[in-house]
């Protein structure tokens, strides 16, 4: 065990995407825990593009990452060092502990505990049933609330979350139509993962509302939103009345250096009835354990197939947190920071 | 009674307002009913920002009006000519029955029954007793969903759906605050209405996102959607938790001659968890019953006020459509066609 506490730090807030400039690598001590804390060594980072947002000054649903503080991102990790009753050492637990070798924690929330020996790799924690599979969980049948017989459009369909979400559409009886950004992303969801259809919404260009159309016959009753922008646009293009839009984030918008305007027919959420509904996955929390519940299940019996961009080393996060923004990866992309003692 | 039919008739498709080049005077002959039909004649006309949208090409939620037929629109008229066994001569109906002295219609759905000696105006089965007031009623009750204490923020709120909308906030126990274009709308929606506060939306300019947060010091939890452009963005800016956008309408772009540009902020819908629903009156058809008995007896209790603006002559039909977008009207506009016989 290192004896190292390697940590990077926010040293300025990004324009555009987070280069070196922003994002120092530090050493520090190892933590010790006070009264009622604990400490953490994590394993395993879990970068997601809501990071990127948190790196932001105001606007957020969260306070922004103080300059100077450890960047933010959930790991799973096992406790090393305990003076809190409620964690013996060794424990697993996820969190949002940062980008770091180790994590003092208060515990509680802030440290979930997580089964020891699941029937699944430990990583499955950081994806398809930790916060990833729970935001497409919650997300597509509480917001979507699609109904059997139903066509479902997720975009970023080949990422961590738009894939589960395709998934479950499916199981729950729907036609899934992913978006995604390469004829192999769009092979991968089709072929690996059973959605019914994909589009290669780079390929289509200007054309996307009309392949949308192709894609989804009967039109669209619940889109996915993950993106915004131009995907957004063709998808408001063609949805059904009654439609319902989740939506979960928009990518195309994250690093933008200026506000970027949002799409010209909005109009067509009253032409079609539809409704457009942000969620944070925080708030389902007093459901999450009949969420992993069930994606563990699934999981398990080969319903739910899920993808990891394992990447080596805590030194590489910050080059690979720009996997996320240049389309490069596909499923969930996770840090290794130390083998499983 | 005059035996000439006076028509505006939609010649051509509006670029930005609709001007005599695109509806044209035309005289014809009072039409006979056939066999299950009645004629009808208008004696009032509703003019409603929405029918500016039924100009337009596609894209609409109903079909366009074609060129060379009768300019849609609602009116309050008596049947003159019965061969439908449902409809009495004198009958008084409201229908879209369009810009005409005499209608042909099948009776049914097109030309709905009132009651003939209402403890108001007739000219209310047009407003506030009528499509208006049902819009308001239902968008603001039932896809709103005010709980009393909240705050709902209307936009157009001198108009003759907001205007009803904030009225049926105060009465629903909610704190109401109005968005209008000039000081003596402000005024008139405080002082006359009962609105709570007021916001000359044209004196704030860019300072329109912090006046909402001053007059609406807990928040915005309801914020009912009458204009798009830059109130909906100010208005997003100052969002609640799971607050709700009732969507009416988007006046500020219906003569837009280009496609504009929605709102940089839409980020706020997932920030806030906040649901963007649009509605379209026609769908709670089956609960107008409801709707007109309850705004019946809050118009007899003199607890639901209304201005209309009432414009003499079907001639004056073209010109008063315009004062819908100018801004240089109160309440429900509406034009006399012919006195009641």
């Amino acid at each position: 065990m290192t004896e190292v506490n390697r940590q990077f730090v926010l040293v300025k807030r990004p324009q555009g995407l987070p280069g070196p400039e922003c994002i120092e690598y530090r050493e520090g001590p190892v933590p010790e825990p006070g009264d009622g804390e604990i400490v953490v060594r994590n394993l395993y980072l879990s970068l997601d593009p809501a990071i990127r947002g948190w790196m932001d000054e105001g606007e957020g649903y969260r306070d922004p990452i103080a300059l100077g503080a450890v960047v933010d991102g959930v790991t799973l990790g096992r406790v090393v060092k305990t003076r809190n009753p409620d964690y013996a050492e060794g424990d697993l637990v996820t969190g949002i502990h940062g980008w770091a070798d180790y994590t003092l924690s208060p515990g509680s929330l802030n440290s979930t505990r997580v089964p020891a020996d699941p029937p699944f790799p430990l990583t499955a924690y950081l994806g398809v049933v930790g916060p990833t599979g729970l935001t497409a969980y919650f997300g597509l049948l509480d917001v979507g609330k699609p109904q059997a017989g139903e066509t479902v459009l997720v975009s970023a369909a080949a990422g961590a979350v738009g894939s589960i979400v395709g998934q479950i559409a499916v199981l729950s009886g729907c036609r899934a139509v992913g978006l995604a950004g390469t004829e192999a992303k769009c092979r991968w969801i089709v072929d690996e993962l059973g959605f019914d259809a994909a589009i290669d919404y780079k390929r289509e260009g200007d054309h996307l509302s009309e392949a949308i159309a192709k894609a989804c016959p009967q039109g669209v009753d619940v889109y996915f939103e993950n993106v915004g922008g131009p995907v957004l646009q063709a998808a408001l293009d063609n949805l059904n009345v009654g439609a319902r839009i989740p939506f979960c984030g928009a990518i195309s918008g994250y690093n933008a250096e200026a506000p970027v305007p949002g799409p010209t027919n909005l109009w067509q959420l009253l032409v079609k009835r539809a409704r457009f509904e942000g969620f944070l996955i925080a708030d389902f929390a007093p459901r999450f354990g009949e969420g992993m519940e069930k994606l563990s299940a699934w999981v398990a019996e080969g319903k739910l197939r899920y993808a990891e961009d394992i990447v080596d080393g805590l030194e590489q996060a910050p080059q690979a947190f720009l996997k996320l923004f240049d389309g490069s990866h596909s499923g969930k992309l996770i840090v290794r920071i130390a083998e499983d003692a």
